[in-house]
């Protein structure tokens, strides 16, 4: 696989066409699996990490005719194109500041990925634009399925599927669905929603999964507990949550209209002309403009622009995907220079498209 | 002469092409005089105001061959179309605010107004683009020996013109120059050029004149004895010193752009950007990012913009201006709203013209 022709590409999970999209960014479902025959990972040396690596590479590479995967050797991957794996997506951080042999295949649309070595043996994960769990869930059956069948997971009939970390033992899934919830943070009625979700046991993360930021608004929601429920019951948990955080930020944009639509639409429309016209910014700057104008989409308050330009543009100004663009690596204040520079491109071409 | 026609044109002296108007926005002389055969206003009952009046404009209305003036009655005139006045610095804030019969001659161009019962009987100013104020000086000169061919000016041998406040005995000269000195704003430098000016003696305001604000980096430097002095004097100690201004902004425009050419760019591009996609400004802010954009024509980081449209901005996005445009009365919430609206159209038909 050429990493180099993802940069001229994007997730298909980016279109902004799926079920809520205006909402709901992506649908994402993982599984953590580990192969009988060999210690976990915590207790394996190179040679085993590397027999693991070959073992399961054989096995993705088998699948192509289901997904079209093409495999990359992260361990050969410089610190860069690990990154620009992280930024999209593909790889977690984990398996990118991991070491030894370890690597991922990804869908050509980049719906899939399946890495190697990274806290488990295997870890699967699909993702899709909008909410779409129940496709997540077919698609990555599937492939759990086909792979089953050739190998031997580790599995206890008492604890289900085991597992590096206690945290993921039994189904080893975790359910997950990036909102993106700018009014309900405007109207600081976020907090609201993190009680309501710690009640009930689901985990709120930022873009970048645990421990980052909520950036842009954007914010992760997933099940914590991977044992003793079915995987259908934790997807049943989301499935039943999400609706309402979805109406509720609904409700609470139809608010901030009501209450003052001119000062909405101000917002957004100087968020849209500071990323139309800045020389240098930041990334978090960037996110938090982008979040901004991706609202003022969805309420008819800025014509022309598509959802899924805005989509692409929170993941290619990113910092490793601004030097893979760049083809060269930049510091920090380099890099807040090509990222205005590429903002002004993107959107006046997204401009002279609308005239 | 018809005030609405002003509403679609504008003053020659905002066209941005005289000597130096990179940074002089305009030059400016006025003199004060006062008929010798009537009271000073202070002491003029409404009979005698009007009778000045009635003889003043007669004289000016004379002056017909020579400048083309036409003539408003302002004591009839709404606060609207006075304050619209004000803000085309046809008029002084005092003839403005005053009562009883007063009036206006205004040239074409309106490079000349001639006051009548302003605090003398009659106030002369010719105005013109950028640092020309021997044009200025040759034009008003004649215009006061035309009018004093036909009336006695009160006049003593020992102090010259007489005038009601006696900071204008003398001469009745006030010469002035509008500056444009955002470098010297920014590097705080500013604070040195009004300490020297006040050992000269020259007095440093606002855009609007005595008691104003100086919004969005602009200065007037005029002097501020009239006594002792000759009209060339007072004229040269103003000449002399403009450079030294103009020099010092220059070269902290370039060590700006020297220190931090890409934070200015930036800066500059952002205020654009702002201009050109707000949904509601305020006058304030909008006189301070048409400030930074001025500054960015001169330090060509902004193409395809002229020095003109940003001039006649400043003027036409002023609270009475609005409202002639608009046609109607206009609150301060809606004003923001039509400033705005009024800016995106400007500037994107600017921005026609350049693609």
């Amino acid at each position: 696989m050429d990493l180099e022709s993802l940069t001229t590409t994007s997730g298909e999970w980016l279109r902004g066409s799926g079920p809520e999209s205006a909402i709901v960014i992506s649908s994402r479902i993982r599984l953590a699996r580990n192969l009988a025959q060999f210690p976990f990972l915590t207790r394996a040396d190179d040679g085993v990490r590397s027999e693991i690596e070959t073992l399961l590479r054989s096995k993705i590479e088998n699948l192509d005719s289901q997904c079209n995967l093409g495999y990359l050797d992260v361990g050969t991957l410089n610190d860069l194109d690990r990154q620009f794996l992280v930024e999209r997506q593909l790889i977690s951080r984990e398996l990118a500041e991991s070491h030894g042999s370890r690597g991922v295949g990804i869908s050509e649309e980049e719906n899939v990925s399946l890495m190697i070595n990274e806290e488990d043996h295997l870890r699967m994960q699909v993702l899709r634009s909008g909410f779409a769990l129940d496709d997540c869930w077919r698609e990555i059956n599937l492939i759990d399925d086909a792979i089953e069948s050739e190998v031997t997971y580790a599995f206890s009939e008492r604890w289900g599927y085991l597992t590096a970390c206690p945290t993921n033992v039994g189904t080893g899934i975790r359910v997950s669905v990036m909102l993106h919830l700018p009014a309900l943070v405007l109207t600081k009625e976020i907090q609201k929603v993190f009680q309501a979700l710690q009640k009930i046991s689901l985990a709120v993360r930022g873009l970048y999964g645990e421990g980052s930021q909520a950036m842009g608004d954007f914010y992760q929601i997933s099940n914590q507990v991977t044992l003793g429920k079915s995987e259908e019951q934790v997807i049943a948990a989301i499935q039943d949550v999400v609706p309402n955080i979805i109406d509720y930020e609904r409700r609470m944009r139809n608010e901030l209209i009501k209450q003052n639509r001119q000062g909405l639409h101000d917002q957004v429309s100087r968020a849209y002309g500071i990323l139309r016209n800045a020389q240098t910014i930041s990334s978090e700057e960037t996110m938090h403009l982008l979040s901004s104008v991706r609202m003022g989409i969805d309420l008819e308050l800025i014509d022309g622009l598509d959802m899924s330009t805005i989509n692409e543009l929170f993941i290619q100004t990113q910092p490793a995907h601004l030097q893979k663009i760049q083809h060269e690596p930049l510091e920090s204040a380099e890099r807040n220079a090509v990222r205005a520079s590429y903002l002004r491109r993107r959107l006046s071409a997204a401009d002279a498209e609308r005239n």
